[in-house]
């Protein structure tokens, strides 16, 4: 696709407030990759607080990482309050399979916050799917294989479509859709995955991204590139993962619109 | 000690799901120490989630650094579906005689939950030894003297049989017994003690191993040594402590069983 | 200044034990940090301990990031029992202004405990003398402008003797006053601000500097100099933030009196 954008340009120059709720297990991580792309984490969870936060914020994430009952307040509140003031909030349903409990907080938040930008890797996002169409306590059918890539593009539309978001599935493939276009991104290595948090980082990465850009198909798929491709200008064989962590986080600092412009592999599907 | 295990490459081939309920200092090292290793980090706390995510999982790692009155709860929750459903469980006493809160929680983690390994520094240990002989409120009194090697080999012989699992005291000397074979392990650095953490790293290393190995006195003993040596291959004369923490985290991604059966420092006490 | 301290050798001659009640985010940078000019850190925010641990401590450092209600109570519990017991306690009032817990809890804790340094940015700083003059529902009215130096420092000077503690202003000018002696100083780059962390990390480094040394303006310029020396030290034009993170923490832990010495740049004031 031909990347015109300059969307790193306006994060460095506008320095968003990124507000995130998120896990104890990334949050430094988060708050770091912020700091690189040009914006300003604050990351606050108390539920007598998140309000006031959110309004001095220009974007929310929510993560549900390392949720307890607290937090899962607090998600709700901070969500509602940045529909209400009109900034743009990304959800990061993480391990929403593995839990009832996570899988009834991801169909709470659908259902009582207006999200921008959903992002998980495949199987939390059809998990996600599954529980805003069967509920949290329904069957993990679903109708989509997502054995095969098509499938997966035509999930994304699909969900993207019903929530009136752009679903950003990543991992060994990565798809964007906003439910009119759905971008392919090839960018990344396998290696990424044997860092943790990388897609925590993208998540909060993208919270910056929206903050200044429009919550597009093309804004996210930009930021789902320049996440994979930090992932792989850092890399050399026989690297190691402490090594690698840090590289990545070096080329996100060092990243802007002219690296990611050259270097973005991202293809239209629809 | 002869070396011929194939502990890490039954990792890297299984990849087995380490859950983890552990403190939020250094979660992030836990996590990414694990993925160096070969294993899948999964850090949950919650009291309404933790057995569901035990019943996935292929380990259970309870680590008490920051425990709070609601993490507690989560953790003998979590330790009794482990043992009902057959996995491993790890116990860190991190900090265990340094408040009474933490004294109470270990000895009722020991009373409750049948532990594969207990590991943690001989001041952990002693004192872990000390309230499941005592009880939380009896005095510091303690059979070993622990100034001796032979001392603390003997305190771990008899604290593995008393609790039936393996213990493992790790610090400027290694010991690990299961109450039958007592192996002190000798590498490692001084200068590890200066990066927070390789404690709580190591107990998750431990999860990871006794996931897809024998909870036995040498699985425990390899992982000992594969810390220790990830801290020895990783130092050189003048290092600032941030880099050797990353290259700590790139030798244990790095390292295979062929480089743990020429490099380790096993030796048979009993 | 002519610098004739012995700081830092105090410090790596004692290992003074450092509380901290700290967020998440930034807890594992603050220990390592710690271990890495000598002291020996332990994070523990649980109400039935932190009086315990507290009372094993050479210092207390409360740092409300990522407060919450729980924690809160923690810090007034820890903080009354750190003056019984009659070791400093240093302030990081994170954010003071952003919420209305912040302010309140900032407002209570400066009138509960008895602090021995607070220190923040300038907006935290600002925040809190309001609050301690005004209220926590007060108007945001500051007697000072804040645009000019001499400004700050007559702010920190006012503050310091109205709380009788040293007043630390970190960014991108740092004060430091007792209310007696005024210094301003020079040392750091304006890179330190894309770390996270980096004034969570000076707060707990003050704490382990005060722990064993008095908690004067000349020891509170020496630990701000330190920080600031570490990050010039670490940087080299077009580094990545990762990596600039990573010889933060190399240069604390390889820094001494001689270093510092030499590389302060503090000048008095008054």
């Amino acid at each position: 696709m031909s990347y015109n954008g300059d969307f790193i340009g306006k994060i460095r120059e506008k320095n968003p407030i990124v507000h995130n709720i998120t896990n104890y297990v990334t949050a430094n991580d988060c708050a770091n990759i912020l700091l690189g792309i040009g914006a300003s984490p604050i990351m606050a969870d108390e539920e007598n607080e998140v309000e006031k936060i959110v309004s001095i914020a220009d974007a929310l994430v929510i993560n549900i990482g390392t949720l307890n009952q607290r937090t899962v307040e607090s998600m709700v509140k901070a969500g509602t309050m940045a529909n209400k003031v009109g900034i743009p909030v990304v959800l990061d349903p993480v391990g929403c399979g593995a839990s009832d409990l996570r899988k009834r907080t991801t169909l709470n938040l659908l259902e009582k916050v207006d999200f921008s930008v959903v992002r998980g890797n495949i199987s939390e996002i059809k998990s996600a799917f599954n529980v805003k169409n069967h509920g949290s306590k329904g069957v993990d059918a679903n109708e989509f294989d997502c054995s095969e890539i098509e499938e997966i593009c035509l999930m994304a539309d699909d969900f993207a479509n019903q929530i009136e978001a752009v679903v950003a599935i990543t991992g060994s493939i990565d798809v964007v859709s906003d439910g009119k276009e759905t971008f392919i991104i090839k960018n990344g290595t396998k290696k990424m995955s044997r860092i943790t948090g990388t897609g925590c980082m993208l998540s909060s990465l993208t919270g910056a991204f929206i903050a200044v850009n429009k919550a597009s198909a093309e804004t996210v798929s930009a930021v789902v590139a320049a996440m994979g491709l930090a992932g792989e200008l850092g890399y050399s064989q026989g690297m190691g993962m402490g090594s690698y962590r840090v590289s990545l986080m070096d080329n996100i600092s060092l990243m802007d619109d002219a690296v990611l412009r050259e270097g973005n592999k991202i293809e239209r599907f629809k």
